[in-house]
């Protein structure tokens, strides 16, 4: 190790080790966003409940954080609610689905929780990152996912809004964003620098165009095989918090991961993450002290084609938010300050004594 | 289909067309080579009919290809074909389909195609490329396997042709090369030092001593582990190309792949390539912009397990043989150049004036 | 390459080619140890059966070694073995098992063998570490893990002995470790800079704070996904040879690996080792020479839910043992001096001829 580098670790540990101590307990906020009209298939609107049923409520609580379950929110579909420019589908529930939990969102975070908005499609990021930039207009975003989700409502093949969230969010597109029915309470909250993609492998082409055009940050699957997940997050750390601590806002799809991972969802494409990246992901995001909200979005239990792969869909995204969290592959638990030392007293039968 | 869906594929071909002349279109050849006789299973023969049906011709048209697809060649087997030496087998009738072969590769080559050899099994290598050596006589090869397929017919112990094709291309092995019936057509054409092999983890002692003894550069499963994916093409370039650009001729075989990817053929072995650095290898080949022929050989649908085995080892093989030929995971499709923007126009239902 | 690292590497294969040419066959005895009082599952016992029925034996001579098999010890559950503190479960039973099996590593290793201890459950490494310090005080060891194994008697909540040996053999621990029955004839032998783990990624609370405070060193998975399995072996090494070649003791647990790749054991922990992975550090430890001992320790076959993943992990467990005494991903076999040469005598019938 280099002296600059050695320099780095000493304050890193240092402010590890202030981060710790000021968050010793992190208030959770976990809301349920049962919502599927972002994108085609049906099913994605039970994955807060196939998240919970791998008992992620338990884990969060067994890793010391101090859950509030909001449950789940309630989603409405606008009547005749009609394709949008012939092509973009439920605009009007989408928009209204993502106000609803914007507010949610913006309201727990205004009371001091982290918040875990678990999914339902990805349209719901444009929800939950307007929400979470009411309350900080300065955070910053990370990306995890196969798909940049970043068409325009102009360039849309599909016509799924949970494949457009971005082109809302960032401000250097809104020449390009037509005002769309039930949109008309976004607000474009982050610039281009302000968010990075990490896990992308099927772009469509205006995605393609947009990201070389405005310089959007993307660690594609390719790039990570290039440089290694430990150096995409190093840069990703650099760009986004280098200048200025800021809260982190990760909207993290778990088709990020290979589909033998996880198969559960609606949109899976070969050559995805591998757990350990996907994980090493969060622990450097939680390492950093500064995430303030994310998303789980994507787990759809209908799509599983046996209840095992429903199971460890699922199972991996508990996994995903507890990472977040604080779990961590060296310890999982709680600490403990000294070690029991042999003596009269340890053998005896008394239980208590033992325990640590 | 539909109008509309005419009216989208006319303007997709449009530009693609344009995007294709300003970057030299891929005039592809595929030549199906159903042979089977280098090995001892039986079903390699139906490869070019499986990555057929995994849509090869049309994932290569997808991206921008203009294929012109050959067909399957018909290769005889010699009557009263005896065992050379009391052990390699079938020599005759692997000389003769590997002459015929070597033919129709000259012939597309010549006419100005990048020529994709679609097997059958890894004997055909060796008509591969003595035909593309025969038009450019100064190509570099990279050979992507599990196996060297480097024993000579005195050290093979199996007799299979399909482990001894490079044995008979090396210009310094040829004193240790009998004349065997069938072969007296080839001509040793690459050196040394113009093969790298990458992927090797199952020698035998003889292949083990010829890359040593040869000083033949090539990248086991155990260096790509030392020294990453990415630093192996890097090393691979600045010996085939670092002195002079040249064309390149890839003989892919799918073994070089974990069997977990490929299982459908006839010789896996554990600890092979990921996905991932299969397709990061195809892709900087496709980058160096020198790739001139290609085989894929070696997928075996009769050796599959299951129809899903069958069909994920033929879809690989689809996938590699478009990654070599310009697919991309950042951006697969065509190139767009600028973003619709809204207007009035864009609010009204025409459907022109949303496309792209 | 540095001048440093080059003249370290130099210095290296002048080594390893002494060691090679003195060490050409290497003398292994077998010990099986049919064992599971350490753990709560039944079948842990039928892992010697397991992997020489994978071919060990056949496997080992294949690739030179000289192979002595001692067969399987006759390991006696101690009547009335009661609980110790109301907690640790069989100690009287698994004290007796692991000093059994101290004398026999002892024996062996005193009569010139690589002493190979197929497991059983993991508290065996008690005594065949024991039984090897015993004729090589200064060794060291490398311990291949999901998890530490080093709660004392009173961290330990499970009660189970397999997670515990490590406790028993650090010299700087013996103040927290109690006098339990069955252990008396026990004495660490180890310091906590003479061990490292590779592997970690659950760790109980206790043992996190063993790690830490006793600065032992510990390559969780979080570390390879950080520094890479290259970096981790390179500093394993240079930790324990180096200032001074000795011993190596290694203890490899199966559960190590991915639970994808060794599903038939008792604690799988996702996010493991690859099988490449493991492979490279077994083959880095085989080019040390310094490897004197290795344990092979939780595969057990009831746990397998098909009779494919007991196969699996009992193979895997053979290219463990088998890599680490000389098995290579670049020449599997024993090694030629020249290639044959075509002539008179070649062309000839005679199958001798074209032996290697």
């Amino acid at each position: 190790m280099s002296l600059r580098a050695g320099i780095i670790q000493l304050l890193k540990n240092t402010i590890n080790t202030q981060r710790v101590q000021s968050k010793r307990v992190h208030h959770i906020a976990v809301i349920g966003a049962p919502f599927s009209k972002g994108q085609k298939w049906q099913g994605v609107e039970h994955g807060p409940a196939a998240i919970r049923s791998a008992g992620l409520i338990e884990r969060l609580s067994s890793i010391g954080c101090n859950v509030y379950d909001v449950g789940d929110l309630n989603f409405v579909q606008v009547p005749d609610d009609e394709l949008y420019n012939n092509t973009v589908k439920y605009p009007r529930t989408v928009g209204l689905a993502c106000q609803r939990l914007a507010k949610e969102v913006n309201k727990v975070i205004g009371a001091g929780h982290t918040c875990v908005t678990l999914g339902g499609d990805h349209s719901l990021a444009l929800g939950s990152i307007s929400g979470h930039a009411q309350h900080y207009p300065d955070l910053c975003v990370i990306w995890v996912d196969a798909h940049a989700d970043i068409n325009t409502p102009l360039t849309t093949s599909s016509g799924n809004l949970h494949g457009q969230p971005v082109s809302f969010l960032v401000k250097e597109l809104q020449d390009k964003v037509p005002l769309i029915p039930g949109f008309s309470w976004t607000k474009p909250c982050i610039s281009t620098s302000d968010i990075v993609y990490i896990g992308l492998r099927d772009l469509d082409p205006a995605e393609q165009f947009i990201l070389k055009k405005y310089n959007i940050t993307y660690y594609s699957m390719r790039q990570i095989d290039r440089i290694g997940i430990q150096k995409v997050m190093e840069r990703t750390f650099d760009q986004l918090l280098g200048r200025r601590q800021r809260p982190i806002h990760l909207s993290f799809d778990i088709d990020a991961f290979d589909p033998t991972l996880a198969p559960a969802t609606g949109t899976p494409v070969i050559g995805g993450l591998t757990y350990r990246e996907g994980i090493y992901i969060t622990e450097e995001i939680h390492n950093t002290g500064m995430l303030s909200a994310l998303d789980l979005v994507e787990v759809n239990p209908i799509l599983g084609a046996t209840s095992d792969e429903v199971k460890s869909t699922a199972s991996l995204a508990v996994d995903v938010v507890a990472s977040c969290l604080g779990q961590t592959r060296e310890c999982a638990h709680r600490i403990i300050d000294e070690l029991p030392t042999p003596g009269a007293a340890f053998d005896t039968d008394s239980e208590e004594q033992i325990r640590i």
